[in-house]
């Protein structure tokens, strides 16, 4: 592990962020993580921020289960072809995944990449084993990465995304949007891949979360899509496969130019790679983080029509897939509806029966977790100052922390009331142990944007001292303002030095 | 299935609460189902009714793995006795939990009875085969719930309860709380259970998501509680195991009295179980559908402390146990202790060091959130009006429905603007489809507290009709004032036929 990231990880670990690999008291267990109090409090509000993405889009939201009888991953082809290639080494015997390998290294798609150009490239770059050094073996392998269990004593799997149980109760859904197309769905849930080798934390782990949402569109619609016209002047940072082959960068160009170049296909398709880099842009990531990035045509599904990436680039691990925006068009659907028996379609005003088409927006809230906090900690040395947790206010994990001076019961109980108070509308701490500073620290660390610390004056003239995290500006406010002057902090409407 | 069950799980399907057994295309996997639009969002309601209640009382929320390597559950002791006795029919060779075909037929606690009293019992009440009527083997057989999976090569099982995994990182969470004891934490997840025959819909399903908080504290202060002040004069309808035996009814006690007659061990115990009843209660279910059973002295494990139930009586199943609370001592800790070699220990201020014990109160979100559904679904015969779903308005999963009267731009404008600005404040579905008294039935079955309409008059005079789901109360209410009339309602601070 290099030493940022060492650093990094030490970080989120005692902050109460993220540990493992879980179970850490027996030894842990390669790509399995816990999320402490911190960081359960951060994904939730990612996977909030992601639900009303979503519904303010008229999106439903479903549950369905994780674990399915293999007849389905049989229909969606993933019993066969859900596979990662390995290589090995001859030495200590790890596996790996192979085209990891080569990207981690280099930036290049491996996974576009034939087994032999995958071989010769390891040979090349002289690329050796990342355990003990060694050489790998010049030979891949494949293995299916469905976890595998037994139901009632029947073979079944753990799903490894959310989309295909998505697609199976179709025709309920069909019937809850009362047989009228386009509809939204969206889960968001846990999915299990057996990947060969879990590295770069939570990046790429066994057990994580996705949120995923899937449109049902006629397919005569995708060109008249009634969200386009808000959305066709904005432009998306796009890195089609030409410019990726020529090592050109990403290029920002207007949804409509793109349309018409034919870089996409369909205004529907459009219109989603817009939500989801809206979405991951509100996070709070600067701009110049973020590419789109085309699928390769041999990289993309033979079904797909449509497949861009959206890659963030990290501190620690350089740019990272983080949501897959695809168009399946009918190929999910006719699946199973082959495999099942089951008609699965939908009918026009006129009577046509046809197959709706999915486009599915995919990302991983592990991944989005982390590169909050990835991107927005910031190292200093004790002699340059202190560390801090520079995440948009609106994303912090704990908005306020309330303060007493010191554990004297007329200061507790001030701070009991108003953390009662402000608890209503915002999530809270009440932190009474250590220096004031010690705790000022702290509240840096977790990324508070506003302290609230009462003393002795907040007795008599009911009012307490609110501290900015990154101006580190400290306002006195009557204690029936508090709420809300926090309220119009955060909303926008006040800025904290015009804080009278 | 009876008549009423067979009305009932139609009226949840067909208004997009709960699809299933999943996937239904397939045949479906009994004990899997799927949660549509309507009911994630009555989940998500339940789910974040136990957040608050856990979150206000400073428990931090965590999320931990789903599975676990086995060396855990040898530990936990999950491996060897986490099993069900089962009997299995003489003719169809189907299988059943043993205890349960006695409880779904007679109110007795089966599973306190030995093997040979099942036996015995289902003999002298000549209990046949659920499924082809035909007679029951004469013997019980053990199998082990505990859903099996590999992971990179290694034996592992997903959890059957979230507990475990919240003991796990103890060391972690005591440092995350500056090393004081006691602390509070809860997970809310996904757990798996083998159920032989898994039946009464999603109250017995083979995977269900679990929310439990744990209390680790030093068993010497579970005397020293110092909430125990403000609730010790409440009363609980306790039912305790000589009362079962006797057949006497629950009685109301107060918590100081049940606590001085021994009924219950500890402050922290009692208060324990008075958030566990108080928050079913918040839900809105009656006093009278609610009881809380002490387990029997066989029933309990051997280290527990003190063990009870609350039990809710449905329509459907009769009472049914919705949620535990147990005062584990300090088994779990010590077990993991001396199955990882790590210390798991907590230390006093004068540096005395222990183990800390545990207070746990489990419950089902999948029970909680098929109660409602379950205890406020009014079937009503077409000739004596309409059926309804009068779930309490705080607990309804959409809160406010708005409908243009007619597919007119002038209205469909106006109803955008009214459900973007309430959809600030409360969960909103736009419905412009079908006649409107249509749309009336359809927000009745979905349990929808008020609806809007927008008709003609609303283009001049900017007012729109509010209708109350339970009167049938209609008030004419200005678009400007609509949001914060709607909030004064949900909080109580107007009546219905107040407004002006």
């Amino acid at each position: 592990m290099k030493k940022m990231e060492k650093e990094f990880t030490s970080f989120i670990q005692e902050a109460g962020f993220l540990w493992g690999p879980s179970p850490e008291i027996y030894g842990g267990l390669a790509g399995f993580y816990t999320y402490g109090p911190l960081g359960k409090l951060l994904k939730n509000k990612v996977e909030n921020s992601v639900r009303e993405t979503f519904e303010k889009e008229g999106f439903g939201e479903i549950e369905a289960p994780t674990i399915l009888p293999d007849i389905v991953w049989k229909a969606s082809g993933h019993l066969e072809t859900f596979n990662d290639r390995t290589i090995s080494c001859s030495k200590c015997k790890s596996m790996f995944r192979a085209d990891n390998l080569i990207e981690e290294k280099y930036n290049v798609s491996a996974d576009t990449f034939s087994d032999k150009k995958i071989l010769e490239f390891i040979k090349k770059k002289k690329i050796v084993c990342p355990t003990c050094k060694g050489w790998l073996n010049n030979k891949i392998e494949t293995k299916n990465l469905m976890m595998k269990t037994k139901v009632g004593g029947q073979e079944a799997s753990l799903r490894p995304e959310t989309a295909t149980v998505t697609y199976l109760p179709f025709k309920r859904m069909y019937n809850y949007f009362r047989k009228k197309l386009p509809f939204g769905v969206f889960q968001i849930g846990k999915v299990y891949r057996n990947e060969i080798s879990p590295r770069q934390h939570v990046l790429r782990g066994r057990e994580f979360t996705q949120a995923e949402g899937q449109i049902f569109i006629d397919p005569k619609e995708k060109n008249k899509w009634n969200k386009y016209k808000a959305i066709k002047n904005k432009t998306l940072p796009l890195w089609d496969h030409k410019n990726q082959k020529k090592e050109s960068p990403p290029k920002k160009i207007k949804i409509e130019e793109a349309i018409k170049k034919g870089l996409i296909k369909s205004q529907a398709y459009a219109w989603c790679l817009w939500l989801a880099y809206k979405h991951f842009r509100n996070f709070g990531i600067p701009e110049e983080k973020i590419r789109i990035r085309q699928h390769f045509p041999n990289e993309k599904a033979f079904y797909a029509e449509d497949a861009w990436d959206i890659e963030v680039k990290l501190n620690n691990y350089g740019w990272i897939e983080m949501c897959g925006v695809h168009d399946r068009a009918d190929y999910d659907l006719k699946q199973h509806s082959k495999h099942s028996k089951e008609k699965l379609e939908a009918s026009r005003e006129n009577g046509e029966k046809f197959t709706p088409h999915i486009l599915e927006i995919a990302f991983g809230t592990d991944r989005a977790t982390y590169t909050l906090l990835d991107l927005f900690y910031e190292k200093k040395d004790a002699s340059k100052g202190k560390s801090t947790f520079k995440i948009p206010y609106h994303m912090a994990p704990i908005e306020v922390s309330i303060l007493p001076l010191m554990k004297k019961e007329e200061l507790l109980k001030i701070s009991k009331d108003v953390s009662e108070d402000l608890s209503k509308e915002f999530t809270t701490s009440e932190d009474s142990t250590g220096s004031i500073g010690k705790r000022y620290l702290r509240n840096a660390l977790s990324g508070t944007p506003y302290t609230v610390t009462i003393d002795f004056d907040s007795i008599k003239k009911k009012d307490v001292t609110l501290r900015d995290r990154d101006t580190e500006e400290q306002k006195r406010i009557k204690i029936k303002d508090l709420r809300g002057t926090i309220k119009n902090l955060f909303e926008g409407n006040l800025l904290f030095k015009k804080i009278k």
